[in-house]
């Protein structure tokens, strides 16, 4: 068979690990494919000194790229909305497969790029979006299509997940933790995307789309991040044999999906609970299989390299076959994609941990757990801590409440006169069913 | 796109599981596939009480499922060496594809029927042979494909692993634990298939086969059981930060290929370390990926069934674009396979934790330290233990050094006169590199 010609666009990290990967691995690769991939043309704005590109071709227009009639396949890694977008489009307009690593505008624009590939009878293809190196998106898509998928749990953010680690370790303030993983390249200039969860959403949209056969819908994935956790919740949930992760959680319920990013504590014996610093790991449940973990590098150049060559190997293997995909984009046909609702937040069911700060006056715990009560949320367990002055921290887990009436519980809680500033409230999953 | 008809052979645990995976998700796999999966017959001996098969047609005769005209795929779950060897061949020659759970069959006859299938353009998927409803065969055919593997360590016995976590919670004995695990259903009446390896074993060869692109070459995996492991092993390892886990080791080296099973110390901080129970985890380590770690049932009706009907999948998914395999059966073209040989053990390097019983004479520890150093084996930690009577154990864990040297040592040491008895060697991994 003949080589595969390839455009990349975009040379930084991810794109000098992928042209790297490609280069050292070539006859592993092509001993897996039965021919050459050969990389024809790279758009970059400035040299990878980490990349030896020999006389390959260079341009520093990306649509150059997407117009070169030699190239059957066009890596996307520049990243963000545009021109990121009418780069894709103009490559499948013109009758080429797609391989990316855009989290953000697959999961924003996903439908509509898939719509054009179908149209286009092209592949578009997209394992580096999630965690990394993992191969999550080839787990859903294939390995696990045997199930009715119940829910899937995900530390996918690692720069979240080294914050909260360091924190439990080390017994450190959140601002404190933050600056250092700043200083080590861990976390941006600017770390909201990461750190209050937009990144983490961006991935749980895809991977819902992908466990449930629902279209992409970012807009609905509700999104809390870390920058309120405190040491202090951090060791409290330890004392109660919890850790506490940034988990990004989707769930089929008979109601509809959800979905959702936020903390959450989660048992220490869980094997996700001990998935520390930057790394990523995935939990899914099917009906068929029970509960499954995939664990990983989720960033850094070579990982998710990985992802994007292994995505290429299946579009090389898919056109030696002189075909389109033979798997849907989305897991699921596309006639056959549901219409289940995405649930509000107020609509869903969790277990509570909750921190407030009590004037140590009688009858205060009584008037908080009438609170409770009368909303139908029964405590698990209850902790006052010892404190040299008033007022003092007062830890409380609750049983699986219906968020909604947590809300207007902690609206009543915050109104008493014994209670001192705002509640605090992490949700606690158990993920063992 | 019509109805893909297949015949299931065998209709025990997991012949009942995927008969009954396949009628509760029918609209969700159809939602997949674009095409719906009738079982058009099955063969069996007796009825399983699992099952409530409707009309299906049945036979007692798997031949003739095998012969069937209107069967696509024969999914074989009989297991064993004959007649599910002919079975498949039957199939083949009658130009259908197959899916099977049989890691015996493959490990030991998969180059014979790999051979036959791509003679014959027919698909011959095997997902469920290795490690239950863990997608790992895909995941090595297809996510890792970027990479250059360089090793895998896998936990994939459920009952060697069950064994081991109950003699280190409760500090209980070998046989103790091993006829709780008969009673429970976990071990077979004659347990050596597990405990002493061998089942290890064949799923091992199939991972490196799909690893490095390697013949299947069952006879050459090492093999060394639990079964001489003791309570007292599990304790001291645990008091030098390691557990005790029955791994499948393979490794890709200049001189060849390690391919081995033997009881291994691993730190405790390891995530595979963490693997309790019947679960099953296996960790892929590759140049651009770095370390992975794949985790879930490892047995069982429906996890098992989990992969066979996900194996389906791929073959209606293949069947779809009207063509063979897209994938390479062992991942690797056929001929692209290497001719790496498979290491001797003795050619093999690891460190050794060493139990050996002392009489308390001045000079002993000199003498063994010195057998240890004029074969350039160095020690990494020595622990005398307290003991109340001669002779007291002497734990040393060494360096790595290679197994040929550690052979003579330990040849040497047993013959010292104050030794009581032989010398109890257990291999350690550390997996971090």
């Amino acid at each position: 068979m003949q080589a595969i010609r390839i455009g990349i666009c975009g040379f930084g990290t991810v794109g000098g690990g992928t042209f790297n990967v490609l280069q050292r691995n070539s006859n592993e690769i092509a001993r897996r494919t039965g021919c050459p991939i050969v990389v024809e043309q790279i758009a970059m704005r400035r040299t990878n000194p980490n990349c030896n590109i020999g006389n390959t071709m260079t341009t520093d227009d990306i649509f150059e790229v997407a117009n070169n009639a030699t190239i059957a396949v066009l890596v996307e890694l520049i990243g963000g909305h545009q021109p990121a977008m009418d780069l894709i489009m103009t490559a499948i307009k013109n009758g080429k497969h797609v391989v990316t690593a855009n989290k953000a505008l697959i999961a924003e624009h996903g439908n509509e790029i898939f719509a054009a590939a179908r149209a286009n009878n092209v592949i578009v293809s997209y394992e580096a979006a999630v965690a990394g190196g993992i191969p999550i998106i080839k787990t859903l898509r294939e390995g696990l299509s045997a199930n009715n998928i119940n829910w899937l749990a995900g530390i996918i953010n690692g720069t979240s997940n080294f914050i909260l680690t360091q924190m439990r370790d080390h017994t450190r303030a959140f601002a404190d933790v933050l600056q250092e993983a700043q200083q080590l390249g861990y976390a941006e200039a600017d770390p909201t995307f990461d750190v209050e969860g937009i990144d983490a959403a961006h991935k749980l949209t895809i991977l819902a789309s992908l466990a449930f056969g629902i279209p992409l819908q970012f807009s609905k994935c509700y999104t809390e991040g870390i920058s309120q956790i405190t040491a202090e919740d951090v060791t409290n949930a330890e004392k109660l044999g919890y850790r506490i992760k940034h988990l990004g959680l989707t769930r089929r319920t008979p109601d509809g999906i959800e979905l959702r990013v936020h903390p959450t504590l989660i048992p220490e014996k869980c094997l996700i609970a001990n998935v520390h610093g930057v790394m990523n790991a995935v939990l899914a449940n099917g009906d068929a299989v029970g509960s499954t973990l995939y664990y990983g590098a989720g960033a850094g150049a070579e990982p998710t390299a990985s992802a994007v060559v292994a995505d290429l190997v299946d579009v090389v293997r898919d056109l030696a076959l002189d075909s389109d995909s033979r798997v849907p984009s989305l897991a699921f046909q596309q006639g056959a994609l549901s219409d289940s609702p995405v649930l509000p937040m107020s609509q869903i069911t969790t277990a509570f941990y909750l921190r407030m700060m009590v004037r140590e006056r009688p009858g205060v715990l009584a008037q908080v757990t009438r609170i409770l009560g009368e909303r139908g949320i029964s405590i698990e367990a209850i902790q006052q801590q010892e404190h040299h002055c008033e007022p003092v921290p007062v830890i409380i887990l609750t049983r699986p409440a219906k968020e909604q009436f947590m809300n207007e519980a902690i609206v009543a809680i915050e109104a008493l006169a014994d209670i001192a500033g705002e509640v605090t409230r992490i949700r606690v999953e158990e993920l063992d069913s």
